[in-house]
């Protein structure tokens, strides 16, 4: 009889992004019935955009798979693989992978969401508490060794309590509803704003609305958290005409993709005053590049793309995540996180 | 009919403590039947201890006045004031006020604790999410315009989610409790230590100890926040040998009083890598001297006593207090906050 095969092609460049021994063993001693596992053992080599170069080893793995394990799919692993009828995808954010050749590969494509919401949300908050505590102000006057009251109690210094702000939360899936979650436990009102609102009001927000009512809802975001997929449709979604809309004092944290906000707007609303703060964990190019007014910007605290770490959790959450969905491919049911190649996510 | 007198006397040197407009005429509009106000329009000026230097205005009403509502209490101002009854203090902290002079009076001493709970609480969960999730290292990073994930995704490297903590609060009155709700409600398990357990669990805990098994709940501080008065019982209180109970990777917040914490102590543990990091607002001497070693320390955030600071709260907050408590000291009814002076708070 041929076994059904799996490949796993995760020895990533990145330490934090390979998959560490106990995983694969866990893999290998939870293997369903009728199934082998190739595991690739070259580092694949990231294209800098969530997917990897496909390497030599893979390409020569590939032919015989059912199921791929890794990160992202490219086209020229597609074409190596006509029997591909799986593949999950250990990151969240996948929109880079949905190609033409995806589409007409029907390959069922699952991918990591979820795995690193409660990590991010705690760097939201965490964030957000950097402004609105003033520990902007507290980090600066350290480096420069000086005691100074004076910018945390002048009234307009912009140091407030939590549950003074409104949230406005941008794409209310996982990552959006653990950020929910949390502001709303401390007090805060959360709006959600999610493509199909009728699917109804995740834990953490009191109300849900759809795209088409985010001018209205802009307003309220004394704080504004983007948390949404970056799609065709998601593309500069905070362009300077929404962010005009903001509430002034207004702090906004995007942790999804750098794409969704534009930066020239945003630039603008913090140099004019007008926005408090913003907490930005990614960017339009990364690394951001030395010459990005962001650096220096005494409003904005800038995290390198790190907002999901979570070295103890990530990996069990993943993993954990994974071999429910491979039970569940073997045994012909329903998986879990599969992505809507329309909708981009 | 002889008026009963109450002296006011907020004109403080600094801007956020000076009473606002607002409350001044809230208290003019809403004197009891019976009572007259003097409203001391020189500026006081700080002893740098909690207490303010009477002015000659505050010394000349004085002498004919029933209640006293301003920053602690001093001997030459007690001297002058046979008649007081009742002294309220708008701070929280009030250790330096208890002399052998305000025993002998007899005068029902109020403060403000409560006021700055919420605020404070804030400003800890900042601190603590600083370094739980690396924004430490972000902000380092950030100053010198340096893209590197390497020290976020280093298992070894401190980045954690919040919930991995346990939390310890030492003392567990209206900030440790406020500090221990917020922690619940993020998944966090908080024991309190208070001086008298029997009194019952505050909302946030889930066991209370008193002073006597410190040593016992300090291994499960992973979180260690003190918050606990100044008294001649807590002086000290985290010094080296409780220090080093701590587990591997504590977390230390003080925004208590600086002398609870050990300096010396809490520096070592710091730079031996045993605690992860330290959130101070309080210090030994203040304002923090130019050559403390906190200010440059790389796992210190420091914050100048301002973690209470809440411009638009903190005020109404305190107004709303001490006008219940003059209501209540008229009618002959039991006051909030009478301060135990043997207990020192």
């Amino acid at each position: 009889m041929t076994m059904r095969r799996l490949v796993v092609d995760m020895q990533s460049s990145a330490p934090h992004m390979r998959l560490p021994a106990w995983a694969a063993d866990e893999i290998t001693a939870n293997t369903p019935d009728g199934w082998e596992v190739a595991h690739i053992a070259t580092q694949s080599r990231s294209l800098g955009n969530g997917t990897n170069e496909p390497s030599a080893e893979t390409l020569a793995a590939i032919p015989a798979a059912e199921a791929y394990f890794g990160y992202g799919l490219t086209p020229p692993l597609l074409a190596a693989a006509p029997g591909l009828r799986w593949a999950h995808s250990a990151s969240a954010g996948i929109g880079e992978s949905i190609t033409p050749e995806l589409r007409e590969s029907r390959v069922v494509f699952t991918n990591g969401a979820g795995i690193y919401a409660e990590p991010m949300a705690d760097t939201v908050l965490g964030g957000v508490l950097h402004f609105v505590r003033g520990l902007d102000l507290a980090v600066r006057l350290q480096a420069a060794s000086i005691w100074d009251r004076h910018p945390f109690v002048d009234n307009n210094g912009g140091i407030r309590e939590l549950s003074e702000y409104r949230v406005l939360v941008i794409g209310a899936g996982g990552i959006g509803s653990a950020v929910a979650q949390r502001l709303q436990a401390l007090g805060c009102t959360c709006i959600g704003v999610r493509r199909r609102p009728a699917l109804g009001i995740p834990a953490g927000f009191t109300r849900v609305v759809g795209p088409d009512a985010l001018e209205e809802v802009l307003p309220l975001g004394d704080i504004t958290v983007v948390a949404a997929p970056l799609t065709d449709g998601t593309r500069s979604l905070l362009d300077g005409g929404r962010m005009a809309l903001l509430p002034a004092g207004a702090i906004v944290v995007n942790v999804a993709r750098g794409p969704l906000v534009d930066d020239a707007a945003l630039l603008e609303g913090l140099e004019s005053g007008r926005l408090r703060g913003a907490v930005l964990d990614v960017f339009s190019t990364e690394p951001l590049p030395a010459d990005s007014p962001w650096w220096q910007h005494p409003r904005v605290l800038v995290t390198p793309h790190v907002s999901g770490v979570s070295p103890r959790r990530t990996w069990q959450r993943g993993i954990a995540l994974f071999m429910d969905n491979w039970r569940r491919w073997s045994a012909g049911e329903r998986l879990h996180n599969v992505v809507d190649l329309d909708a981009g996510y």
